[in-house]
């Protein structure tokens, strides 16, 4: 029977796979020093416990992640001299549905004030004041989504099934229109101001790289200042400088943020934006990798790997995701 | 030139019309008792206002609305013979969208318990505890939706793309499974209780008529037990006693109600539901019919009618919407 080979504190994996899997052998590993692991073809690991590793993981032929985001791999790995053997992220169409709805909830919340709403019910008030009641939907938007690959598409369509524009921002220098049909505008990111200039929402699903770290720093979002945009974070924190974003808010170039992801986490209780009123922070649950899911996308991804076909999240080390 | 006759009380209707429509008077009354509206044969209005003289507009050969719940009207109509013009009400693809934007929020907010994130953070608080961190998502849930009219369709639809199961509740004793694509099951009213025990969330969206009024009366919310089903009420309030619902929830039979829409409005402060803490109570807004969105609605109407086409929301009084 074939053998998989876990390192993952995520809950119940073991199980998860057993339930799948049911022809293949489910070992789970205490810890990084667990000997299977050199000898392991398949293995299904968290990042930072592989990690340190991975160089020694001589007879693997596959390597799969757990978690969407690879910034705590990265480090361990020379992408000049990347593993020998292919390593795939955890991500696909239900990974992008749970951040979508995040999203959603996020924006409409935002719009309609409904944290205010739920405050006044405890004064039994009935109070329509000003955006509560006159509020701008979601196809009355402008949504920027940084990123088109797995997170940002299932973002886009969804957004655009609201009746949202959604442009875009990404890395290649153009896009197949056929293919992005919820696209309504594509900017490369040599375009990045003007992109920022036309959204009411800025959307981050970028993960952390050479390209992205710092890409938002300094003055960029006073591209935002004619539509006072709302900035969302549910990619990396690294995107942007905490104090830059802190100063973006101060001089009204953009004029709400939803956090999800900070450069460090958790976030430290004496980071100023805990503090900032039209900072709205999530403890990183914007999505979180759940048994169920990460179990399914294994199992796909091995029939993938057993077929000889590509896997769509396997990583490239030398883009970084 | 063609002559509108507008008796509203919405914001901005008048020059909205005038915008969209250059080739019509668009004449503004100030009351029911204008004689121009005796005169007229295209008339929008408020349902409040125009009901009391409905009966005296004998030249009109269209009478537009400006709200999709007609039950201001009714008291005013004799069923059995109802005005000889085509009364069309507001509703349409872009209503739906609204309401779906309310719906998508409340559900993520509740299996999220985003506002008792945002309240953490006034502690600094990062918090992951229980659902917070591990919550449903909406592919995991089976969401049953009460009416499968313009409203409900686009509702399905949008829950369907998010991946939930959608369960449908209507009068008609079937459907065509083509034409409802997002439908996972589809039950007549008098599989109610079957229906209820079948859904994570029950979402009303019915009109108030003599088939809708206290449906969920009684011990009805029963079958929601083992569930314990969370009820979201965009359509209106008359569809349960409201001490019926306090009771559904003090016996667990239901585990929170996210209402917008009440027996009275706005809900007195004496009202039991505004201190139940699995309640969340918001004025009347999920779908507040906007300027923009009843003139977009209106000319395409008249387009309809101008074609001597079926206008889809024209009001049925022997159904009662």
């Amino acid at each position: 029977m074939r053998r998989v080979v876990v390192l993952s504190a995520i809950q119940n994996l073991v199980n998860g796979l057993r339930g799948k899997l049911p022809n293949c052998v489910i070992y789970e590993c205490k810890s990084a020093n667990d000997e299977e692991l050199r000898n392991a073809e398949i293995i299904i690991g968290d990042y930072d416990l592989i990690g340190p590793i991975v160089y020694d993981l001589k007879k693997v032929k596959l390597l799969h992640g757990t978690w969407a985001g690879v910034d705590k791999l990265l480090p361990f790995v020379d992408a000049n001299n990347p593993p020998p053997f292919p390593v795939v992220r955890y991500s696909g169409e239900q990974f992008g549905r749970i951040i979508s709805e995040y999203v959603v909830a996020s924006i409409v919340n935002h719009e309609r004030e409904l944290f205010r709403v739920y405050e006044n019910q405890r004064e039994s008030n009935w109070c329509r004041d000003g955006t509560i009641m006159h509020h701008r939907i979601i196809s009355d938007l402008n949504i920027g989504v940084m990123g088109i690959g797995s997170i940002g598409s299932v973002l886009g369509q969804l957004l655009k099934h609201f009746g949202a524009k959604v442009n875009v921002l990404g890395r290649r220098p153009s896009i197949d229109k056929e293919e992005f049909k919820y696209v309504h505008e594509y900017y490369p990111n040599e375009r990045l101001k003007d992109f920022l200039s036309k959204c009411d929402y800025v959307i981050n699903t970028l993960p952390s790289t050479n390209a992205t770290i710092g890409l938002l720093n300094g003055d960029v979002l006073k591209s935002c200042y004619e539509r006072k945009s709302i900035f969302i974070n549910v990619g990396r924190g690294t995107i942007i400088a905490e104090a830059d974003l802190a100063n973006a808010i101060k001089n009204r170039w953009i004029s709400a943020a939803y956090l999800d992801v900070f450069h460090e986490e958790p976030l430290p209780k004496e980071n100023i934006l805990w503090r900032i009123p039209e900072v709205k922070i999530t403890p990183h649950v914007a999505a979180v990798s759940r048994t169920v899911d990460v179990v399914d996308q294994f199992a796909k991804n091995l029939e993938l790997f057993d077929a000889g076909k590509p896997i769509p999240t396997k990583i490239d080390f030398q883009r970084g995701y």
